[in-house]
């Protein structure tokens, strides 16, 4: 199932997607919902952020290509995670599918994207195990974490880098039934294919995380845990188009453009 | 003005404290509100988490003697920051007034406190000045930042040694006159004093940190800024009952239980 957050005619609302059509419902998939007879073309809705976490969850480092391309960059040897560590972005950055992305007037030209899969948590859970985890997945969507790196150089934190306004693209749509096995992550830059891998391919993979997180955290309904990218970018331009594809789940696309002095 | 969100008789809701009573109010601070006829003793109710931030902000190092024991600990010489940096903590581990700080049956005996004053954000802003960036702060309370110290060396991302639930006690209410240049932080351990500092004695003050963060955010209504601690903590163990008064705010009051195994 592929839950959408849309507006049409004034009115947000969440709904399914059915082929190009969405369906609207009553309530929320995590309250509780039903459906109405209101459906909609999807070419003529408003895509809204699927939701805005309560704790918003984001792995560093979780693909060897990556870690290897951010370690020469700092000229070290790459240092691949022995345990699963979790890190955090910032709820003000998200915003949806189709939103730009606005790199500030005072930014370098060292925009980079970060195509990403985002696992939604839908229970309240703590203390998960091994064979238990992936019950409280209530699906994915994709994440762009974009990244300034001359600031990310510089800030202790990361707190400017990654979390300055619209910088986290989260959506469009979160898919209940993906196969996170099969996915492929493809980023296109203006409709030409820049990376891809597979998905799953992480040095640390959702299971070994949420049994790790759950020891020390509570995970709450609408939690999101973004879970790294591999590969690197170019440099992204005002205008350009960047797509994140993760086959079975959907494309998330934002243009980036540069705020004027 | 001094708002309390509180529990009495199975309802929660808002309400202003005058003296010993707390008078209920329908709505809330930041979207509209008005009093009600509802009165109660003040030590009658469950006082409840003031609220749960969009974006939970908090600075690291902002006092010259918990920078100067931090670093002392790293057999470092101190780096006093030349910038406001913020960095982020996470919204599962906060906790009300009253209620207990859980450390971990694997824990270490390394679990300290920070006394730190909290901003709470009133408005949405972006852009502010020296002149104007005040006009967003809707009023102080209080926070316990609880870290554990072995986890803290650990972590990448300081995720389970600030960030394990419980570990951020916050409030017990909202204050909106108080005077930050006459405030002082005092902390208390089973009663006994352990820390005193001046709470506007920050390395980045209030105002420089609205300023830097609004060039790159947008805060929200009731978004958090924790704004540093000063000073070093003794162990914090089983059944100690950590104050943190701070002056023409209020005193946060939370027990530590350890987990048993």
């Amino acid at each position: 199932m592929r839950w959408l957050k849309f507006t049409a005619s004034g009115k947000t609302s969440w709904g399914i997607v059915e082929g190009d059509r969405v369906i609207a419902v009553d309530g929320d998939p995590f309250a509780g919902w039903q459906r109405t007879s209101r459906m909609l073309p999807l070419s003529e809705v408003k895509i809204e952020l699927p939701l805005i976490p309560r704790t918003f969850y984001c792995v560093g480092l979780n693909y060897l290509k990556h870690l290897k391309e951010a370690a020469d960059k700092r000229g070290e040897v790459p240092a691949v995670p022995d345990r699963p560590e979790i890190g955090y972005r910032a709820q003000n950055a998200l915003i949806a599918h189709d939103e730009e992305v606005v790199i500030p007037s005072f930014a370098t030209d060292k925009i980079h994207y970060e195509g990403e899969l985002v696992v939604v948590i839908g229970r309240k859970v703590k203390h998960l195990t091994e064979q238990n985890a992936m019950d409280c997945v209530f699906g994915y969507t994709i994440g762009n974490d974009v990244s300034e790196r001359s600031w990310q150089k510089e800030d202790r934190s990361l707190w400017r880098s990654k979390n300055a306004d619209t910088f986290k693209p989260m959506g469009p749509w979160i898919e209940t039934e993906a196969d996170l096995e099969k996915m492929e992550t493809i980023v296109r830059v203006n409709g030409k294919e820049t990376n891809r891998f597979a998905t799953a391919d992480m040095i640390f993979g959702v299971v070994p995380f949420l049994v790790e997180l759950t020891r020390y955290f509570t995970l709450w309904p609408g939690d999101v845990i973004w879970m790294g990218t591999d590969g690197a970018s170019p440099d992204i331009k005002h205008g350009d188009v960047v797509e994140v594809e993760i086959t079975g789940v959907g494309t998330l696309r934002n243009r980036f453009v540069r705020e004027e002095r």
